[in-house]
């Protein structure tokens, strides 16, 4: 074996040991409050990934689109393919700039939090995504405290994931585990429009 | 109606003609390379979010996992049940530092990328997805120009998704689309094992 490999191999080694008491020291379980925001591409994909492996778990899945999209989703047409597993609601209007009443949009942000709400509560669902939300909550379009307040008094060991650019620090500070996705470059800049598969 | 309501009527109605111009100057298909890195969570599970968009959308789909995680994953349970939609290859040993064996690290890879190669020049997949190749790429486990020349010829339309921490400034540069996931916050450091349908 050349050098380089055995320098390789006890590197390896001593990372083995340092991940493997970093996973020793992580024993609990939890119902996770994940959090994706900022401004790159990848968020709502991101929980509609998380739907798949808790599918795959055998999991039951609740998911809430608090903004409807111009165009219609191949995420919505896949999953409601099984509707025993996956209860799925598009529940918002549209983009805040389409409807263009304030109005409106907290009598849709109203209902569609209602029935994110009845989904906390249901211990059949062991995932929840709330797509979008913090948009709602950007704009001011619920109530934060109640928002919280509702997400903290969920049954017992469910998962919830939120998706949206600006989240409210007061979520970040109530989630356990929130990433921030960055745009380093987008292929809209370049004149490319939104592609099947990728962007809805 | 209240005048800060007809504000806010005004302010997105110049909003949506921001957008409107933006979406019209955005008017070209072509088949994307997207990245995603950064160390945050979610990077994996937006690409299994974009294959369930582009079943939706009626497209098959190509999977290479170039790390076999430690667990067997929903993504994957859930995945092979379409076999006719969704070829769905785990090819990688394991993490390095659990393999220890640089030489066997690289056989593993190579088979991998003449997987994943085949699967490149395939036209009938509308999206291929190769899961932690950026960190393959990062140990010089494959040559970086072989990879970048495959990924520049392949079939024509097709969409690709490279995950992984530390994506390489050349792969970068050859992307339409990049996204940086940032930690924020992860519950592991707080003490919280991996969790089903979320992190596997």
């Amino acid at each position: 074996m050349a050098p380089s490999d055995e320098r390789h191999r006890a590197r390896m080694a001593r990372k083995q040991e340092v991940v493997a008491a970093k996973v020793a020291r992580a024993s609990r379980d939890k119902g996770l409050l994940l959090v994706l925001t900022g401004i790159g591409k990848g968020k709502s994909s991101s929980a509609f990934g998380m739907i798949a492996r808790a599918l795959g778990h055998g999991m039951k899945v609740g998911v809430v689109q608090f903004i409807k999209g111009a165009f219609s989703t191949g995420e919505e047409a896949f999953f409601r393919r099984f509707p025993e597993e996956v209860d799925y609601r598009v529940m918002g209007e549209g983009f805040t700039w389409v409807t263009q009443d304030r109005q409106r949009d907290r009598q849709a942000a109203e209902a569609a939090w209602e029935t994110a709400r009845a989904m906390l509560q249901n211990p059949e669902l062991g995932l929840v995504v709330l797509d979008e939300l913090n948009i709602v909550l950007k704009h001011g379009y619920l109530p934060l405290e109640r928002v919280l307040a509702d997400l903290s008094r969920r049954t017992a060991g469910q998962h919830v994931v939120v998706t949206g650019r600006g989240a409210r620090p007061e979520l970040i500070e109530l989630a356990d585990t929130v990433s921030e996705v960055a745009n380093v470059k987008h292929a809209f800049a370049q004149g490319i429009r939104a592609q099947k598969g990728i962007e809805f």
